[in-house]
């Protein structure tokens, strides 16, 4: 199959639904803004053997980089729409292969309604990569930005937290001491992230601050603080946790360490008036998705700190929210 | 440096002229239509080793990344704007070769107005990879598309066909008999692309079809025929070859198949209305650029056919075509 053959038999049909993809036969793409919306734009890149294995399913490989910027879009509290993807396959790549991988795009254009609408496949002499550029709309200013923390506000999470970096961990073969039922939901949550897509969109005009947790709850609130000019603190012991990460801390509680650094949970993280308590317990039980509230905003030094159960600040390692 | 910091101290500073892209310190940007404007969007992925030697001055990597884009958006007739960047780095980078590759992206962010409004870093394994997602904007409506050719429009490209491929051809140490003062601008067609950006917003209204030549001449000819669904012919010897490569095929006549079919020219290829020759030369001569009619568009099944100078069909090997 040919670059031109691979484009017209897999990634074509995704994109029929979107006149603006001329067919993927063009070298680039038509959008137009809805009138009073703007556009959200986000691009993430993935590497076999860093964001995730090489041997993974080819389907589950597609979805997460799709996932990835949909739940980007949805910390903006955008819509989903299109994007456009680029891939470099190495040389031995097969047909059976691409086709997988076309079909995990296929399956995530059904669930999001989200379509391609151009982009680029080339080869390599490396491990696959690939990258997405992300789009989605937003009625104009409402988007949910990092930067926009007032002091007071309260931090909430959706769902469970670290389930990701517990199930990489399981996923690299190490014993958390659970059992295979245990792991499952572990592992699911490290290979396919759930982006938070319809809670991003009804967090507009409830939330104040917003992104997803991608690099870890304490780096990503961090970048909340840095952004917003101002001091978080959150209590650790009510950081929320999935059955599974519970029976791991029960046995290990050196874990909470990696519940709150550790990345890929893909929740929410957002900050909010505590006169909003109301309105998000609605939205929670409306989307049945939990929606924690574990600390809270402050006036000081750009700093995001964590309590234990003692209330003793916990130390974190020196760049360990950096993972480049 | 860690990801933060590189973002913060190479890439934010090229992004300040845009409001949109949040300094490059949140998940996504945000991008406007202006009024009676639609947004054209491309990506392209280039990796190390395949698209650029991978000692090439990281600053020409970072321009030609950003060129071959730009050379899409100028094919549309779109003004360049903005645009996501992703790159997955060796673990042996220096910073210097980082500070030399945001240099390049500096340069062109000044000739070309273009600019970063959000991207992703990650780190690889294999060789370098970059990816350009770019946007730029066209009058609604105006832009021009592969699939607008009509019959008996005539078939221009702009300056000179087959540099690039003759100078990959340099590059890789082969001899073409030239001495180093003729080799060098093969050389350089080959290292860093010149978009046609201001020949593509001025062909908005005046061309039917238009692409730019990065496949190679016949095969994005082709590509014309194909979403156009029409024959084209055209003639060998009108196809414009600058001094270097006349003096080339002068010494190796078959190189003449290197310049109907190597890539990399990122030259405009279009189809106009013969009553529009005037307004050509016009535009040809306001730009200093070369427009030269090379063949003519037809009825018949969609198929690419060049003539040699006695009025021979020339016959392509199966698959020349195609670079995947």
């Amino acid at each position: 199959m040919n670059e031109f053959d691979l484009i017209a038999r897999l990634f074509a049909p995704l994109a029929v639904a979107r006149p603006g993809a001329l067919g993927l036969t063009d070298d680039a793409a038509l959008w137009d803004d809805a009138p009073g919306e703007e556009t959200v734009l986000t691009a993430d890149m993935l590497v076999a053997g860093v964001h995730f294995f090489a041997d993974d399913p080819p389907d589950l490989i597609a979805r997460k980089a799709l996932r990835v910027n949909l739940s980007d879009l949805a910390a903006k509290g955008a819509k989903p729409e299109s994007y456009l993807l680029t891939v470099a396959f190495p040389q031995n790549v097969t047909e059976a292969w691409l086709t997988a991988f076309a079909q995990g795009l296929a399956e995530d254009a059904k669930i999001f309604d989200f379509a391609p609408i151009g982009g680029d496949t080339v080869a390599t002499s490396g491990p696959f990569t690939l990258s997405v550029a992300a789009l989605g709309r937003v009625p104009k200013g409402q988007a949910l930005l990092r930067s926009n923390a007032r002091a007071g506000d309260l931090i909430f999470v959706s769902g469970t937290i670290g389930d990701a970096v517990l199930g990489l961990r399981v996923a690299k073969g190490e014993d958390l001491g659970l059992s295979a039922a245990d792991n499952e939901p572990l592992l699911a949550r490290y290979r396919l992230p759930e982006p938070r897509v319809k809670l991003g969109q009804m967090l507009r005009g409830v939330a104040h601050a917003a992104l997803d947790i991608s690099d870890g709850l304490m780096a990503d609130l961090e970048h909340i603080c840095e952004t917003s000019r101002m001091a978080a603190e959150i209590d650790a012991a009510r950081v929320p946790l999935s059955v599974s990460a519970q029976k791991a801390l029960a046995r290990n509680p050196a874990l909470l360490m990696d519940v709150l650094t550790g990345g890929d949970d893909y929740e929410l993280l957002f900050t909010a008036a505590p006169a909003q308590a109301a309105r998000l317990t609605e939205i929670a039980r409306d989307l049945d998705i939990a929606l924690s509230p574990i600390g809270r905003m402050m006036e000081g030094s750009p700093h995001a700190m964590a309590r234990d159960a003692r209330g003793e600040l916990v130390a974190f390692a020196k760049g360990g929210y950096s993972h480049f």
